[in-house]
């Protein structure tokens, strides 16, 4: 597909130049490539970045101006009809900080340009549709920032370790996922699929604080346990799903997340990362600038 | 209708308790009571508040603090059954900071909790049904704080400058809406209508330097001076919606935009204060807190 000249510039540089707090881009570090092991993966490491949680913060404070101006100019971009978008999806264990990443990356970025979606468990009318119509009706628009907090994937993941539909079904959704990121990707949208990656154990303490507040009790669900004793399901879903859904166009990236601090900065990075490949300009005008400011002095 | 008791309390303070720099509570200043004449109100002032950018600027991130964790708890709330949400309606002229609002005050809240929406020119499907029709499908769900970016109020705004409609439908509309207006009251939703009053001379600086800043060029569009050229037009279609709209479950704030730190910061107390009333607790949990632990603990 083409893209408007006027929001496309060659020459600017990409990588970390807008975050001198990386020693190493993590995206290759991170991103899920053939071989790859969930098993061997360490949920709690750094990876890229030499510092702890007080220098992991001053950092996301600096990235914070840096994606809130990419932002900006992939929305003004949108006004003068460029189709490209992002859509971030979300996958992980319950505790594993979703919600974190919404507020403390997302929170960052003007409220305009954030599309967000809380999938829940299928109402009944969406139970009679496929799987991924509920989906497609919320897939980003042009300009926006698109973040799936849980996704289609929950209908691989949940949906296998569960057995919600017979394992032909399941089968099939694999290819369905593919199918349908390709249309995504088609249409202007860089996919970045995130599964945020915590340890067991890191799981039972955040767990534990849950039901230690009584402000945090609102947050603990009972059926929290029953998937946590599922683990090991969820590893094997997981793994298939990286194994049958990495493209290049929809890649995953494995993020440790047993440090809320480096999650966050990771997934802020890898947005930067791909708004900083689109090359956006700020747009040109569509109208006469000198002949628009003569009609608006003569108004008074 | 009925709140669950677990999510009030009677006995907190509230008005201005949580923000200190008020000098006085400037939601009774800023109302539209019986009376109000938009013609003699100033767009240049801060009324209940002393000091001036720099002051507003640090008056507002103290504030943040305050509605962040106002909303957690209306959101948290929601999670066990109680129906408060929030709708925020913003209405101004072009350039009168509507964007500035939802950026700084909503952009410092949990963007899971806010529920924006920037109401456009309505689409021919729009406008094959009633005007509230495109309104109702994106009022806030409980828990929520809604934004409309633009709002019904369109309808008797440019639909009344602009005849958009026959002067008995626009008539018609002001009805509609109040019933409307209550009807999402009566379902638990605390209405706080805002009009961003800014002077005619303001608009020219704020469009004129849209027009000699390249980054700011996609912001302007030539139909903006149309607009302007009405300015009177507006300012009469405004009154008579403050006239006919006005209701003590629906109350229309007539905020002063010429200095955006002092409009955002206003904004931001009518939030505060509306979710203070609401004299939020956190919910108790709906399970038994140490029989959950002992199974947790359980799993290992």
């Amino acid at each position: 597909m083409e893209h408007p000249a006027r929001c496309r510039v060659a020459t600017r540089e990409v990588a970390v130049s807008h975050e001198p707090f990386w020693t190493e881009d993590p995206a290759p570090l991170l991103r899920v490539e053939p071989g790859f092991r969930l098993a061997d993966t360490p949920s709690s490491g750094h990876p890229g970045f030499v510092g702890g949680k007080r220098e992991g913060h001053r950092a996301l404070a600096q990235g914070a101006t840096a994606l809130a101006d990419l932002q900006e100019r992939l929305f003004a971009c949108s006004r003068l009809g460029d189709e490209r978008r992002i859509l971030l999806v979300l996958q992980a264990m319950d505790t594993a900080g979703k919600g974190g990443i919404v507020k403390h990356v997302m929170g960052s970025v003007d409220p305009q340009g954030v599309q967000l979606v809380a999938f829940k468990k299928p109402t009944d009318e969406e139970l009679a549709h496929d799987f991924l119509w509920r989906i497609r009706r919320e897939a980003p628009e042009a300009g926006m920032i698109g973040v799936f907090d849980r996704s289609h994937y929950e209908d691989v993941l949940i949906g296998r370790v569960r057995e919600l539909a017979p394992a032909e079904e399941i089968e099939r959704r694999y290819g369905a996922i593919n199918a349908f990121e390709a249309e995504l990707a088609d249409a202007g949208t860089t996919i970045v699929k995130v599964m945020l990656h915590i340890s067991r154990d890191e799981q039972r303490e955040r767990l534990l604080e849950r039901l230690d507040r009584p402000d945090k009790h609102w947050k603990f669900n009972p059926g929290d346990i029953d998937e946590r004793e599922r683990w090991n399901d969820y590893a094997e879903a997981y793994q298939v799903a990286f194994d049958r859904t990495s493209a290049p166009h929809a890649p995953w990236y494995v993020v440790p997340a047993d440090h809320k601090w480096y999650a966050r900065l990771a997934v802020q990075h890898l947005l930067i990362d791909a708004l900083d490949r689109m090359q956006l300009e700020w747009p040109a005008a569509d109208y006469d600038v000198a002949e628009q400011r003569e009609r608006l002095l003569a108004t008074g």
